[in-house]
Order: C-alpha cells, then sequence, then structure tokens
C-alpha cells in the first residue's frame, strides 16, 4: 500500500508514476487548501488535476485541465460578466457542475471524490485531506491575499511575506487518509510546493503526528532542483519566507517527517550536508518530462524506499 | 409601446414579429412557472427563449437553445451521472451558471434578467412575470407531476387531468410589469399555450386586473390552428381539461379580457362565434416559419389593434 501527499501537477504525476510503478492502485490525499468559489462553483484545482491525470483525461502540455477541452460556457459567461482571470473547459465545468450541486445537497467532498473518480475509472483512491473548508492565505506586502487571487489572477508576482492556512487548525483530517497512513507500506511527499500544496496537509491536526508513528518508510521527491522550482513559485516563496531554495532547504522542512529525500543529478553536492540531518539521498534523474519519466521516477522512489529503514 | 404575454418558442417569434412591425422596443412579461433546478442550476426556459430570440442568438430549427451551441459540459456531466433527460448547450450553461450565481448573492431575476439583456445586446425589455417561484404543476392519471417532468422528461405522453401553479395565489407580479400594462398602447397575448404559458401569469394576483383596467386595445393570438397546437401539447391539454380545441376554445378562455383575436385563415368558419362573445377577429396566415411571417403577423396584429377600440 503506497500512500502518496500531494498537490497539483507535479504531485498527480509522481502518483501516476507510483501507480505504474507498483501496478497498483495507490491513496492519493490531496491538497484542498487551493479550493475556492468561481461564479458559484466549487472549484477544486488540486483534486482536479490528481483525477485528470490518474484517468487519463489530464491535458500533458499544461498539466492541469482535460485534453482538447474547449471554452465554450467560459466565452458565454464572459459575454455577460465581461473577461475574467480563471481558465475553466467545458467539460471542467461539468466537473465544478457535478460537485457543486453534490456539497449542496449534502454529501461531503470525499465521497463526491470517490463518485467521481469510480466513474472516471480511476483505480486509486484520491482523497481531499479534509472534508472541512481550510483556505490558503497568501501575506504580501500588499496585505493578505487568496490563494488563487496571488496565483493565478495577480500571476505570483506579489512577493510572499508569511502563508496562513485559515480553517486549519480546526479542520479534521480525513480519516480515511490517516487510516492510510497508517497502514502504508511506503509513504511518499510528491514533488509539490513544500509551502502551499503539502504545508496545508501538515497544517491540518493528526497528519504530522500520523506521519511520526507509521512505521513506513517516508520518501520526499525534492521539487526544488538546481536551486530553482520545477514549476511555479515554490523557490521565490521559499525565499522570501526564510528557507534556503534548494533540496537542502527542503529536507531541512521535512526534517523528522521523512526518512529519505530523493534529489536530483545536479544536487548530488547536497547529498553529505542532507543525509547530516539523517535523511537518507537518493540521486537520480528526477524531472519527469514524459509518461515514461514518471514511471521511472516512481520505480526509483520504491526502490529507494525498499533500502530505507526507520 | 407594445407589451406583450408570452411563453416560450410562439411567444418568442410573436415578440420578435412585434419589435420588426413597430420598429421600436416593446415589453414582454414572460411566464417563470415552467422555471426548474437542474444539477443545482436555475434554468428559465421561457426566458431563455425569448431572450435568446431577441438577441438573434436562437436555434432556429429548434426555436429553444442558441444556433450552433455544444454539449460537451452536459457530456462531462453525464459522464459522472449517467445520461439525463433535459438539454443544455454549453452557451446555456453560461447562462445558467451566471443566472444561478446571482440569485444566490442575492439578485432578483428581473434584475438579472435585464443585466443579462443589455449584455446581449437585446432592446426589448424582457420581464419575469414575478420574482417569486411559481411552479406549474400538471395533475395526471399519475399523480402530480412537475411541469418539466411532464413537459420533457416524460414527453407530454401522460394524459393533462389538471393545472396548478404553486405559489401564484402569494406571488407579486412584476411592479414594471403590471406598470407597462398600465401605460401599454397595444397588448398582445402571444400564441402561447394558454394553460401553462399564458395561464400563470394571468393566475397572479394583478394581472387580470391591469388587462381589465387598461384602456389599450388587448389583442390574443391564436395558439390553435385547424384543431391543432401549433406546436406542443396545449391541444391535448385542452381537451382534457374540458376546453374546445379551437381558436373558438381560446376566445373562451380569454373572454374579458382581450378586445380581439387573431385566428388562421383556416379558422374562418369560427369569425361569427367567436364575435358574439363580444371579440373582433381578424383573420390571416398566422404560422410563422420564417423571420419575414413573423414580421408580417407581428404587422398585422398592430394594423388589427388600430381598429379595435375598449
Amino acid at each position: 500500500m503506497i500512500v502518496a501527499l500531494a498537490g497539483g501537477v507535479g504531485g498527480a504525476k509522481m502518483a501516476n508514476g507510483l501507480e505504474m510503478a507498483s501496478q497498483a492502485p495507490i491513496t492519493v490525499v490531496v491538497n484542498t487548501a487551493d479550493d475556492f468559489e468561481l461564479f458559484g462553483l466549487r472549484i477544486c484545482p488540486d483534486l482536479d488535476t490528481v483525477m485528470y491525470t490518474l484517468s487519463g483525461l489530464a491535458n500533458p502540455v499544461t498539466g492541469w485541465g482535460i485534453e482538447g477541452d474547449t471554452r465554450v460556457t467560459l466565452d458565454a459567461i464572459e459575454r455577460y460578466l465581461g473577461p475574467g482571470w480563471f481558465m475553466v473547459g467545458d467539460q471542467d465545468v461539468g466537473t465544478h457542475i457535478v460537485r457543486t450541486d453534490a456539497l449542496r445537497t449534502g454529501h461531503v467532498l470525499s465521497a463526491i471524490t470517490a463518485m467521481m473518480t469510480e466513474a472516471l475509472g480511476v483505480r486509486s483512491s484520491i482523497l481531499p485531506m479534509t472534508n472541512d473548508i481550510v483556505e490558503t492565505i497568501v501575506v504580501t506586502p500588499d496585505g493578505p491575499l487568496a490563494f488563487q487571487d496571488y496565483f493565478v489572477r495577480r500571476k505570483q508576482q506579489d512577493q510572499v511575506d508569511g502563508i496562513r492556512f485559515k480553517g486549519a487548525g480546526s479542520a479534521a483530517a480525513l480519516p480515511d487518509a490517516l487510516d492510510a497512513i497508517e497502514r502504508a507500506e511506503v509513504i511518499v511527499i510528491c514533488p509539490s510546493n513544500p509551502l502551499v500544496s503539502i504545508g496545508p496537509i501538515l497544517a491540518i491536526p493528526g497528519y504530522r503526528e500520523a506521519l511520526k508513528s507509521s512505521v513506513a518508510p517516508r520518501i520526499a521527491v525534492s521539487p526544488i532542483v538546481g536551486g530553482k522550482a520545477l514549476k511555479g513559485p515554490a523557490d521565490r516563496m521559499m525565499a522570501t519566507t526564510g528557507h534556503e531554495v534548494s533540496a537542502l532547504g527542503v529536507a531541512r522542512m521535512y526534517e523528522g517527517l521523512i526518512d529519505g529525500l530523493v534529489i536530483d543529478d545536479q544536487d548530488r553536492g547536497l547529498a553529505a550536508e542532507i543525509e547530516s540531518l539523517g535523511i537518507a539521498v537518493r540521486i537520480t534523474d528526477s524531472i519527469m518530462n514524459t509518461i515514461e519519466d514518471r514511471k521511472r521516477l516512481g520505480r526509483d522512489v520504491l526502490d529507494f524506499a525498499a533500502t530505507v529503514s526507520r
């Protein structure tokens, strides 16, 4: 049983690689602190990205959205409201409508996600980190911003002075997710943004404790390669919030929660210092451009896990 | 100032004909008792049909929906929920999303409709009959059915033993609509279903009184031609609820509310009996197949109105 903690695109690719490498369904615990409402529709970007990726629907170019999706509905909406700032494809809108309606009629996000993934033929379990509302707030010189405001509307241009997860302290970790972590044979922290993708999961009471008490090897894959984020603003966010922007910085953020860290070939010079934190290191090509890359990295992670003891 | 009372397709075509014939914006008071929720979206079929027709977006083949609209979102929804029974096009979904969100954030249907029609370049005023919820219930041998259940899902196969307008008695007629009727120079009851399109409007306190106290000529156009409904189940519904299925039957339903009735050439044999009710008659080709037909019928209605006195 493999359990992965994931955000969006990087997490989805890694989860897919772990599925392929293990040739078995896995459990993916997904960040929901980026979720928001647009036109009254509840949108869960990370859940959708993982779901679309594991069902084979994902757009392989962007990593998010559905391949070949059109934007007729969004154009119609903008005919009434003027230009917007968030892209939703027509198939995507179908997801948002079904989810929003199910939430309004009293279903919880985890049950809705289970229904959806089953309908899409996903064999792995995709679990929202919580059924409660948690919201990432990005503190900037212009004041606090809702995550999608910062991330999409303002295109990650603001300096990030701090990050808060509103509601995390009182949110209930998903029982199935805690249970999966407890029973896991391997736990993988995907190469997602440590601050705003993995951070919200770890901010919910129960997850840190579950990771600490698990007997499974816990492996993280560094999303920072050669001092840069593979995707998104993780590097800049880490710098302005006082973290070293490197695989070593990632190791320090996860210290006490992981047994091993997968780093890229170009970061091999950091291995000794990471190992001095008591974290085993696997050096490999960690960049996932192709489907084959995902599978290969998945295999590397699992091979590495087999060599790491608690 | 022309005021038209309208349901869906027939009403929309007539309203468009009146606009073209008068070369001026008109006011259309539209039935909303067919409105319903689908996937949590508020759908107003008659308002949409009138809005799409007067904005030039309408599908000229079906009369409803938007020309060239696709169904990508609906297919995506059905991927999760299985086959449905109501067609919503992608552009159409945009309308429903914007309306539903605006309703949920506290706007009234009339204000939302005004915003939408302005965005679509409609010069006429399209007014919902009320901002309150009124629901047509069709009584059948299988029990009461919500209107769209009867009309779309069960394809109008049930025998209609009776019709109720739930909420009509306590609904508030739209003040702008009553005001328009009071100030009207011509009032037209469009060739819509008298029972379930015009009926709900007349069931709301205020409309009958406004029609009665108006000094404008009040002209109805018969939706029954040669003993058959031009479209939809009006003929069967009239028969099973005790009405004569003819232009004469229509005249009797509107007795006391209209000064003149436009009937088709093939119903000229009914003219004398209709006139004996104190209702003037205009005999013309009342079938609107083409855009030109709409305009011609609009001109006929206005010419006729000019000859009818109260």
